[in-house]
């Protein structure tokens, strides 16, 4: 065993550039006037002070008024719960509706939390069509083929069906109504996957007619992680939080409380602040739409999936960024650190050729700061494509 | 739907005592020194900045040196991984290794969580036999009989066994090292559940003879929670961390990542305090020790559990604030409150007869404030005790 330093663990601390469009961190970044609040939450089971048999139950902090009434009405389902994260909530409704060798269907752009819930859950999955470039869109009659396909090889319907909504590749959102309404004439249960739509954009589960959703506290809800929320019907709602035998406040698949710490305070801190937020969402895909145009009209890159676009997250293609990084001694990562020195970060350091970043909550100024540093650093490197 | 003001969810704050005795609380305070830091890592998916595909291959911060070298070294084991809390560790574990309808043997003082994660990997859950008052000790003996009776009944081996060191009620230290012995003998793998031991106290889970142990940062490791510690051997790594078959980064019980947030910094931030803390766990005992006496001596409860007692968590009854309670207008609740007053908290409200305490990290003064101010709450309240 080598003898380790451990100088390096008395001080971690996180660097930050002013922005960042890393898709994983613009809807994730905390309200700054919950700060002072939080400080005091820090300590370990520090939101169990008043644990009256279950974390659902707390009147203090007030969890059992924001997972009884405040979640399921932004939600639009009928319960809901505070989870670890979207992952957690997939895997435990999976784990709760479902039997091992079962059948799932997932859109064919399923992030691979959702791939890694099933195999944990041991079903088999089946993925909607490969969607068409340069869309990637999932359609309805996607689903209503890979549903057709289980029960016809199979003789039953799939147990379970998800949708990601948005995706996180592209930020498609598919048409969730009609999917749900294949599904329900299937007779199968639909999850919808919210971890980039709860938080960021108005949605209702019920309005969708999807029977569980799950969405992210550190990715789209503006808390501090990981922690996350699920939400179903009260069809399902039974099954789902079923209760212990031996110990009838605890729920099994929540092992009774799930976020017995401050995540969970953040959830709720932050929560007047989301709800405010989602309401302006317009503006936001106006923001996300004009960026688009900018790096296709600049000549900078090339925007996949649904155009126009209806989120903040997008991918792009760039053949020109990916030119300069064949001949750049910095490889790839040129561009990475071309944006760091000019106080961008969340494009993935090393890629070029095709990358994904969202504009959420960014004001049009901080998009144009990245728009013209993205044609500075290409201005810099433009004799790697004279040369050629 | 009532209106609901969400005023009350703009400022959440945690009002804390001088002196907290709550076991939930003693061993999760966070050093202060570590706060600066962690404020740095609030905002969402923070950790996340520097993904190379999986949480466990982080180097900044730096959790793959944390869960590859310094995490084993401290638990006596040859993989780790950071996890949600010590129930998803256990969870985690009986999923991997066992299949539904796979027998369990927990020790008569096994935390609720155990039960409930066992009823979630849908096992049948045997328990040792009732331990006798007023020690509660588990036995070695009784490992052996229960192990023997699933053997007897089913002609099989039990498929995992698992003893809590220390338990939660009592806070006894069983014989580990015989108890897994006994599993050994009988080809049954032992996870130590040590929630009340990792970072309190100095342990090792190969030397223990175990083969998993599972801790809590939030209960035990002086973190920001929700966080917990998980450790196994070569031998049982393969299956508990098994990868997915679609994202070979990604381990399916891990559901990729786990603790994607400031709590797994706060753990790594305190490490170095808690390795340092561990060696003097024979002060903690002496003032456990010196505590238990003051209560008994002076005649304010009896401590129940083993005695000389090895661990800060202690069961008391008490007859006299008992029989308080019972002619008191606040009722149980006098001693809560009266303790409150004093800048104390910890003991659950409405208790009275019994109560669980821990004296873990408390300078001796302190304690001696926690033993007075029961006097002084007995001497106020003689009435009641002198009418009967």
């Amino acid at each position: 065993m080598r003898k380790i330093n451990l100088d390096k663990f008395k001080r971690i601390e996180r660097e930050t550039k002013e922005i960042n469009i890393d898709p994983l961190q613009t809807g994730g970044k905390i309200p700054e006037f919950t700060k002072p609040s939080l400080i005091t939450w820090l300590d370990g089971y520090s939101i169990c002070d008043f644990c009256p048999g279950s974390l659902f139950d707390l009147k203090t902090p007030p969890v059992k008024l924001f997972v009884e009434e405040i979640l399921p009405e932004f939600l639009g389902c009928d319960q809901t719960r505070i989870t670890h994260g979207a992952r957690e909530g997939k895997y435990a409704i999976m784990h709760a509706v479902t039997k091992p060798g079962d059948w799932i269907v997932v859109d064919a752009n399923a992030h691979y939390s959702s791939i890694v819930a099933a195999e944990r859950a041991k079903l088999n999955i089946k993925k909607t069509e490969k969607p068409a470039e340069p869309e990637y869109k999932i359609n309805p009659e996607d689903y209503k083929k890979a549903l057709e396909e289980i029960e016809d090889g199979t003789g039953n319907p799939a147990a379970l069906a998800l949708l990601t909504y948005p995706d996180g590749s592209y930020g498609n959102l598919p048409d969730a109504k009609k999917i749900s309404e294949i599904c329900k004439s299937k007779g199968v249960p639909l999850i919808l996957n919210g971890a980039y739509s709860v938080g960021r954009m108005p949605l209702n589960m019920k309005e969708l007619g999807a029977d569980f959703i799950v969405g992210s506290g550190h990715k789209s809800m503006a808390a501090s992680g990981p922690v996350g929320v699920l939400g179903t019907t009260e069809e399902y709602a039974e099954k789902l939080f079923r209760r212990s035998e031996y110990y009838p406040a605890k729920e099994v698949e929540m092992l009774g409380c799930t976020v017995r710490g401050m995540p969970a305070v953040s959830l709720m801190l932050s929560f007047p602040f989301v709800q405010e937020r989602v309401k302006h969402w317009e503006k936001e895909v106006e923001n996300a739409r004009w960026f688009s145009e900018q790096m296709e009209k600049q000549e900078i890159a090339v925007q996949y999936g649904e155009k126009p676009h209806n989120h903040d997250l997008m991918f792009f293609m760039s053949e020109k960024l990916y030119q300069i990084s064949k001949k750049h001694k910095k490889r790839g990562f040129f561009l990475y650190q071309g944006l760091k020195k000019r106080g961008i970060s969340g494009i993935k350091p090393g890629l070029t050729k095709q990358f994904k970043l969202s504009t959420y909550g960014l004001e049009k100024e901080d998009l144009e700061k990245v728009i013209n540093a993205l044609l500075e650093i290409i201005e810099e490197n433009n004799h790697f494509l004279n040369d050629q």
